[in-house]
């Protein structure tokens, strides 16, 4: 059983209104049938993906409609009943459930496609679409999502949006600043924000949209999204290489990145203790092994005879200098997308080694692994597993370390070593997962305090009475 | 001579202070010898490169630092004095020059490159680099600037940052806000934020930063710029096409999408009158003739027989099936930037014929001519000529109409009927040339009164005095 995030990490409730028997009346009258209560029902909305947080709300909204969601936050607003915003409750920092008795307003039914326009490629959908449902829809008009990520079966694209999920496209197709055209936001007072445009420029005015890509909710709730998508590529290649050394990671990287150039579409990389795990908790089996670091490099193109010539060219070389010492190619669907689990499904991995501590640095490319020896190093024995993979193309590591429990004297040795590590090398304590609840207090390792501050008074100005995510994003009072 | 615009519009100055010797005598004193005053010294500061409106401005300022910068803005806050920040001076909407007696704020000094890492591509520097030395030394290292403009030669990334530039690469490589990673801004009151983070992923609370992209110059200066560049292409292809109708050139773009793929880099056209307009006033002369619409496709790729038979593939296509009846091929340097030039100069040829209304107009792909022919057809002999061009892959139209002087009453024809004919479409009012002093009174055309009454928020909040930029971007109350 998960401990009560209030409990473990001994939060203070703010002094929201609680809920009442005619609140939820109210709620019913809105939405009839779609309220959730009842300690079981609510649960799985409680507790995270990672059973790591668990709030304490009695009460779950599904809206089907903007104008549902824009009563939900007036009624709220007006109440002060604090409101935790949800999609696919996926998220990695306890942003996505409650810290206290929040309601939670789930997207789970505002899963409807608006339009698609095949000329543009400018996707417009409902907040609440999972990734991988939108991403199927996109394949069969010959196009895809322009993210990707080992949640896509779950999370929303409300959700990837209000948090700035990165994923496995993000060095190819960029961020989700650039390719996110347009967006529909209900403000905290329930007011709806319509800057769902559909073009690819526009500069008409400051760009709203922009603070709440990645504000984690505690902004406003975004409640459809207006996303550009690129065509699906005719030829997708995968090559799942074992090299001997960070070293040779890194150079491996830069001679596929001149060598692949516009055909790189993702360059990860995973130490042998990640292949351990996926192969000991899942039972999956590499096909390359006995390396201390594997790459996965993927090329998506519209020649397959032209990407084939390119990939062969490059892993020629990087056999003959013994950048590479072993590796496996695949083409067909099938056998990329067991490639693909080996590196996507780490993090599930990671759950079945016991509790995990969850570090998402990004760091000067050079630099992404010594944190990971360090750490190793430091931690010795009191910790089960320290392990290190990511997304090296855009200078992303994940550190894991797992041990049988959690416990706070290892949480201890790891933080905030971590963090001034990182910020010692100019890093971010986050690159893609954001702050939610567990980070939210070490913001100041990657922002100056005068930032921190005009994000506090951006906060204040569009909700006023702090109802929207409380407890997440930004650091509580001293 | 260009008439004053605070007479030709009839503005009201609003209540700032008036420039005092004093005032003079304490920049002197913070930069000495930097400091430009004396109607002739300061007169190209007060006019806008299409010389189509004039500011009344004493004072030129010429910061090297931030410091100084920041200097100069505590100063004028506490003096409750007007600033007009100035990059290269070639904006089109005239944001760039003061509509009174702003004091010029100039980037021209602050032009040091701070960092470039090779491994990352990611360039850190001052914010009056002209854009041209930047890709100068960025080619010799093997990478490009993410944007490339008509205006390079002059403009600053701090001017492009600030107006969110888009271009011609735009199609290849995304808006500056997904490559800009970074930004060093002063804000109203003196006080320096400082964003200039070189991460690729940085998702440690809202991304402030972005509100300073596209504002204009209202809501804070920008000092420095952290931008990610792609590498140099290996090859690049051009080539410069004749289509019979728009209904062809929107064919061609589908069809070089698709069988161009990750290689296409631009997808610019323009009809016959441009081209007629470049010939006349600027002496070029087209390799390609007699057709009514022009279409130049760029392919930028890291294999050149792969990209040749990629482009030779569509070229042969295009000409069997009668999309494209004539056409020339570039892949020297030197026929290229002949090709180049035909686009690029029409800004430069269309100022010859006369004074130019100008219009950036974003549509839906589809209908984006049947606004020039509407145009046209209204206008009639009132019009000197009504033409067309832009960059098609973005859905991006300029319209521009010219006449021998500038007329109320050919003004009055054209607006709001243009504006209206745009909002119809869902289209965006400016595209990329911002809203700066002409087009500000017209952005509820494209955006809703709730975003605009935020806008105003958020300028009321990072400017309490409104000392930045006045009269830009944001309408003066009714």
């Amino acid at each position: 059983e998960v401990v009560p995030t209030c409990e473990r990490y001994a939060v203070r409730r703010l002094p929201f209104a609680r809920l009442a028997d005619s609140d939820v009346a109210f709620f019913e009258r809105v939405m009839p049938g779609r309220v959730v209560t009842g300690e079981e029902e609510v649960k799985p909305f409680n507790v995270d993906w990672l059973k790591s947080v668990r709030g304490c709300s009695q009460l779950v909204l599904k809206p089907q409609t903007t104008a549902e969601v824009s009563q939900v936050l007036r009624y709220c607003h007006e109440r002060n009943l604090a409101v935790n915003p949800q999609g696919g409750n996926t998220g990695l920092v306890g942003g996505s459930v409650p810290v206290f008795d929040e309601i939670i307003l789930s997207t789970a039914l505002m899963n409807r496609i608006i339009s698609f326009d095949k000329v543009s490629g400018i996707l417009v959908c409902q907040a609440g679409c999972v990734l991988e449902r939108l991403n199927e829809y996109l394949e069969e008009q010959g196009f895809i999502m322009p993210l990707d990520l080992g949640a896509k079966g779950s999370c929303h694209i409300g959700g990837n949006v209000a948090t700035n999920a990165g994923g496995l496209r993000l060095l190819r197709y960029g961020s989700l600043r650039g390719t996110v055209l347009g967006l529909e936001v209900v403000l905290a007072d329930g007011s709806t924000l319509d800057c769902l445009a559909s073009l690819r420029k526009d500069n008409t005015g400051y760009d709203l949209k922009q603070l709440f890509i990645g504000s984690e909710g505690t902004l406003g709730v975004i409640t459809a999204v207006s996303i550009l998508c690129p065509q699906k590529p005719k030829a997708v290649n995968l090559a799942f290489l074992g090299c001997q050394s960070f070293a040779k990671v890194l150079e491996t990287f830069t001679t596929c990145r001149a060598m692949l150039g516009e055909i790189l579409s993702a360059y990860e990389f995973m130490d042998e203790k990640c292949m351990e795990l996926v192969e000991r908790h899942l039972k999956l089996s590499s096909p390359v092994t006995d390396s201390p670091f594997y790459v996965l490099i993927e090329t998506s193109g519209s020649n397959s005879i032209h990407d084939e010539e390119k990939l062969n060219n490059f892993l020629e070389r990087a056999m003959a200098s013994g950048l590479v010492t072993d590796g496996t190619v695949a083409t067909d669907d099938k056998k990329t997308k067991v490639l693909w689990s080996l590196r996507e499904r780490i993090t599930e991995a990671l759950t079945h080694d016991g509790y995990v501590y969850k570090y998402d640095i990004s760091l000067p490319v050079g630099k992404l692994y010594d944190l990971v020896t360090d750490m190793r190093a430091r931690l010795g024995r009191s910790a089960k597993n320290v392990v290190g993979y990511g997304h090296l193309g855009d200078g992303n590591l994940h550190l894991n370390i797992t041990a049988e429990s959690y416990s706070h004297s290892l949480l201890d040795a790891i933080e905030p070593f971590v963090y001034e590590w990182t910020a010692r090398c100019s890093g971010s304590i986050s690159a893609e997962h954001g702050l939610g609840f567990k980070k939210k207090q070490f913001i100041q390792y990657s922002k100056p305090s005068e930032a921190i501050m005009l994000m506090q008074r951006f906060k204040a100005m569009l909700d006023p009475k702090g109802i929207l995510n409380p407890y997440k994003t930004l650091p509580s009072a001293p």
